[in-house]
């Protein structure tokens, strides 16, 4: 087992530990089962985990540590229930979702609940931290609301643009993945151009992770992402692919797209059509390129850091986020 | 003009003017014009107040109490934008509800960015008193979310009794009334117990303003409250008049009741004749008592402390809350 394996694995115990044991803070809850059953739906818990390693790259992973890990995912958890209510989605990681098994005042409620939850797992660090841990937590969880209307107001919009696409993914994916890397740093111990480097590396591999999510939608397998094979384009997205081939397709290549776009409901031909375009007019290698970069952003925002575990560890989960599979 | 109504009328003025400041905590955000709609829609604003008063009565009013004043606004208003999704409602306070106006996928998003902004404000709280007025928060967050599960879970049980609805609205609404006044002792630099007792002050008088509500339901001017008479009954609400019904009334006044309830739409005749019932029953007279013993244990919160101009704004504060006309 390689050490960042192993490492990996005994943090994923106790980042559940520390989730299980948050349930204690809302024990006579109505709301408590719910948000035990969030927690158990899983999830890579990539931001708690880039927490603790940005901890370790700077210093050590404390108890604060922990917590601020916790409250993290706890933050990312809540909003991915109020996002499924918004996306009508009726399962995540291949569970029935929170307004699918309780109904959307309670899914609405759970979300809110969880939020609390978080500022008290966060209200937990230590003194001469705490009011820093707030401003960046609450600057992640504004950015997340910010990022997660603008993607609401783009999908509406027919003037979308790639600046305001890389804005929106930057907030809605991007912040909370800063906030993990800055608070880490902070907690562990760090300066503050270590904290704003392990920020910096959070939004870049935020940003990579989410093309290449856009990339995985045409290209992934989807009988492992759990979906199906270009449901961006059944939704009518304007992901990445969409928004670089308007920029850089001639006309015969855009009419294809946009005649899928303007569908009622979208075919497999139409994936199939689409996805030729995407691959013969470059926007695919494109993609990779955007990825590739954004990843190498985030590297270099390492480059800076002493050799350390922890070091190790955020380059190991930077390329382990980019492996996926196509 | 009397001296509570000129202090009240300058602290409204500087609640509104904190307000309005807080958003430039969003002033980038594509929320930040629907918070804007959620201040504009005004209230009482009867949190912060008691925040101020409450800090007046063991000290004094400073930009902490300010932030903290205007932070339990937000929080309170982020509240009432949620639970109007939840309840339907299409008007609040005379005007079109967020959800109506901007679509509930923004209103989620509305209420998410007004608790972080809540946060924000908070966490402007000085050095000393921080985490302090964290814990105080997020218990009256936590609580609020429990009370609005628990009503929803009343309104759909068959077994709903006094005891159940007593401790939902304390949490629904005295809690956030309950941290409203310990944040104001903690920040105005009350002792434990003054924070202790200022928040039974609060938490008292929100649950006579809860049972008043559900008496003026039936008996309020209803052009006046902006609602139709007996509008708790055509929505099936098991209320205070309700409960206490079933307790004391004998079978024939129960029936009256229980057919009103049964209904699928209820007619003005059934709002008479269930009034009639509790009148004549007593239940009007019960309900009446109950909003004066738990104003008196609110005022009697209040005798230990010394005089002071705080103090006898909270004694005109509570006693203008009963006062709301019949």
């Amino acid at each position: 087992m390689s050490r960042f394996t192993e490492s990996t694995g005994k943090y994923l115990m106790l980042i559940e530990e520390e989730l299980e044991k948050s349930l204690g803070l809302v024990v006579h809850s109505p709301l408590r089962e719910s948000i035990g059953y969030v927690f158990s739906m899983g999830g890579k818990r990539v931001r708690p985990l880039l927490t603790i390693f940005a901890a370790e790259a700077v210093g050590e992973c404390s108890d604060d540590v922990l917590h601020a890990a916790a409250a993290i995912e706890i933050l990312h958890n809540f909003t991915l229930v109020h996002d499924d209510i918004m996306d009508n989605a009726d399962t995540r990681r291949g569970k029935a979702t929170v307004h699918v098994t309780r109904g959307v005042n309670t899914a609405i409620l759970v979300g809110d609940q969880m939020m609390a939850l978080a500022y008290d797992l966060l209200e937990k660090c230590s003194g001469k931290h705490l009011r820093e841990s707030l401003r960046i937590f609450n600057e992640g969880v504004k950015q997340v609301c910010d990022g997660q209307a603008l993607d609401e107001s783009l999908s509406k919009s027919d003037g979308s643009s790639m600046p305001n696409y890389v804005d929106m993914i930057s907030k809605k994916t991007g912040a909370l993945l800063m906030s993990s890397g800055k608070l880490g740093a902070l907690l562990g111990g760090g300066t503050d151009e270590e904290i704003r480097l392990l920020g910096d590396f959070g939004l870049n591999i935020g940003i990579a992770f989410q093309i290449l999510d856009d990339m995985l939608d045409l290209e992934g397998d989807s009988e492992r992402f759990g979906k199906p094979r270009g449901l961006d384009i059944m939704e009518k997205k304007k992901n990445f692919m969409f928004l670089k081939a308007q920029q850089s397709l001639d006309a015969g290549g855009i009419a294809v797209i946009n005649a899928a776009y303007r569908k009622m409901s979208v075919t497999e031909n139409d994936v199939v059509a689409v996805r030729k375009v995407y691959r013969d007019g470059g926007i695919l290698d494109a993609a990779k390129k955007e990825v590739s970069d954004y990843t190498s952003n985030a590297l270099s925002s390492l480059s800076a850091l002493r050799q350390s575990e922890g070091k190790d560890a955020l380059v190991e989960l930077a390329n382990s986020l980019v492996r996926r599979k196509f």
